[in-house]
């Protein structure tokens, strides 16, 4: 039994991680600002002996006594990230120099979740860990591809300097139950439209790709990352690749619900393609992902439904 | 007749900078913090009605009013910025963070100190403004290489948020007096090993490239830069192109000493090429390079002759 902090642990992936850890009988404390997370993703614990929820702003010094860090405290979706660049640098920036100050204090492992956007818009495909990445440091992205690598740099440097245990997820797209609805990626907007009746926004060329990974997967992930011996990155995620195209076409066919495509203008800095390289995580932590697109997209929608008030 | 804070002023850079904005009658505050710098490359204006000196680290924040902000704190050289990677990421971020927020609260124009090194290893010859980079996020110069490109990232994003107006110079390899004797960069050592009748230290494989600017040159541009009305990042480079063997004949040729090379054993993620391309610099501020290798050799030489003792 561990005293684990989960940073960002009120938002989508964060909460999913949490109920695992929580069921495992370790004691939680969750530090989040509330941005884009919210307390009703982790109500469920609200009250359990094993489980502290602190409103908490990673660029703010934090003083608690743990075991195990898993940092995820930062905006993902690209719509959030860039609402306030300058927040989103300094969460990633000053926010992973507390987390690092705190886990040299305590003497904690600590497990960062960077991203498949640290290899930017990538000229090698799969991506493997090995590759440095293609990202434009001026572009609309910047602020949150460029502040996961030097997040990255950081942990690297923190740990060769005062023997921090540290840990590095670069995790690909990942969805599932308690995404927020509005928050601008592919999955919510693909389903809730399709919910609702409306065209699927797909932005030009709609042959760009993504490989996109259940939560579930991603949280047995983590956890075999965090306690495996592998301290280099790894990259986490469903390597099943699909055009944006195909995509709006499968959400159609697994929700059954038949709706129009309507092509937008494209994305600044978006990126043409993302599969991940897994060997990393087969050979090092005996990771795959298990779920299939059709249950985990099957799942989420059964959560919209719910959000949205079409079931009771 | 402007206020201008130079950060990083005691340093190499600096110094002469500080040197050329007195001259024009400005009111100039250094702010250093000695890591790399010296008070003795300042020490000629100590004492002038129109200078400051303050020992301040800018990871701390700085209340001051100025007009315009040079924004040079940071070791340049890999031996010093591998010294204490996070103390190096430190400086680049939370320091550029405070000199922005100094920037916002008294509308201050800010030039920052960018390098060539944010293009890593390039794979673009020679590097124009628009190349993205190929930088390994965990390798031994990433504290630097990173660091700085998440601060171009955050000069954009505080511009873009807060109205600062910005200038981001990309300066490519310099010398000159007032260079620290034994910061390991290859102009000094050479240069020293010269003088001190040492064999010439060249790290394999010898045909890496540099191209190597004369710091009266880079002083220009960075005032050019800094007065134009161009916002964008700009090369500030030498594109004369050299290997690093050639380099060491050329030392002894233009000194007239002749030495010894002793091949090293390369240095991981030493770039293999670097050039300039500073078709920006030449039209939007019609800057170039003047001081040819020949002159800026021999002046240096004769400042490190006097540094070494050799001459009174
Ligand atoms: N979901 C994905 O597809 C994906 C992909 C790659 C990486 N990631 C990373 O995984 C982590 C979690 O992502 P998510 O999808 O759950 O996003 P999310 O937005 O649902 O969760 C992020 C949480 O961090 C909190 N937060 C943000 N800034 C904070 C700050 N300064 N201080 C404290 N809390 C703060 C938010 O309130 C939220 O609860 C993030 O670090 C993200 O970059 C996610
Ligand atoms: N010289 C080059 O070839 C070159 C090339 C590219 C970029 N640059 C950039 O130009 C700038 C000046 O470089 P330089 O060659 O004069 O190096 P330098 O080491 O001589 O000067 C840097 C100065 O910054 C000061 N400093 C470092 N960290 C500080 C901190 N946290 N707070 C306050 N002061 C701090 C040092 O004491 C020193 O006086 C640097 O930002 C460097 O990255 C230089
Ligand atoms: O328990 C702790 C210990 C440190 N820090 C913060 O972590 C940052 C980095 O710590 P570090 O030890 O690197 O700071 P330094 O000693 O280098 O200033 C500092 O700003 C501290 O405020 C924290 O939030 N909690
Ligand atoms: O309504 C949408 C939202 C996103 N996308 C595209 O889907 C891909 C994934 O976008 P998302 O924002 O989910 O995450 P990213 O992988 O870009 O961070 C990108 O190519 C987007 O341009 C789309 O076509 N329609
Ligand atoms: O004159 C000033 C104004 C601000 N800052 C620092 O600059 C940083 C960033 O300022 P910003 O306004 O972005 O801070 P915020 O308001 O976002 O906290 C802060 O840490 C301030 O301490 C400074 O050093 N001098
Ligand atoms: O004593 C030395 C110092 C440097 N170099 C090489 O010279 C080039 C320039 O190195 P420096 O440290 O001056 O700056 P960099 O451009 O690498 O930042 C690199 O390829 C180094 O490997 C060398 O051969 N001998």
């Amino acid at each position: 039994r561990k005293r684990i902090l989960v940073t960002g642990g009120a938002g989508f992936v964060g909460s999913h991680l949490v109920d695992q850890l929580m069921l495992q009988g370790h004691e939680v404390t969750v530090a989040d600002n509330y941005f884009t997370g919210r307390r009703r993703n982790v109500q469920h614990w609200i009250g359990h002996p094993n489980f502290e929820l602190l409103h908490h702003d990673v660029v703010e010094p934090l003083m608690i006594e743990v075991d195990q860090i898993y940092h995820l405290a930062s905006p993902a979706s690209p719509v959030k990230y860039m609402y306030n660049p300058v927040k989103t640098i300094k969460s990633n920036t000053i926010g992973t120099i507390n987390v690092l100050g705190l886990a040299k204090r305590v003497k904690a492992r600590v497990l960062f979740a960077s991203t498949s956007e640290i290899y930017g818009d990538p000229e090698e495909h799969p991506q493997k860990e090995t590759y440095w990445g293609h990202v434009n440091t001026i572009g609309p992205r910047a602020c949150y591809d460029e502040s996961k690598r030097v997040a990255e740099t950081l942990m690297y440097a923190y740990s060769k300097r005062d023997h921090i245990d540290v840990r590095v997820a670069r995790i690909f797209n990942t969805y599932g139950p308690r995404m927020h609805m509005y928050d601008g990626r592919v999955v919510s907007n693909f389903i809730v439209q399709t919910l609702n009746g409306h065209p699927l926004t797909v932005y030009a060329p709609g042959n760009q790709t993504r490989s996109f990974m259940y939560v579930s997967d991603l949280v047995s992930g983590l956890m075999k990352l965090m306690n495996s011996n592998y301290s280099l990155p790894c990259n986490l995620g469903n390597p099943e690749e699909h055009t944006i195209l195909e995509f709006a076409q499968l959400v159609q066919d697994i929700t059954g619900v038949k709706g129009k495509v309507s092509m937008k203008k494209s994305q600044q800095d978006d990126p043409h393609k993302r599969k991940p390289d897994i060997t990393v995580a087969k050979t090092q932590l005996g990771w795959e992902p298990k779920v299939s697109l059709r249950d985990g997209i099957l799942k989420t929608t059964a959560y919209f439904r719910k959000e949205l008030g079409l079931v009771n």
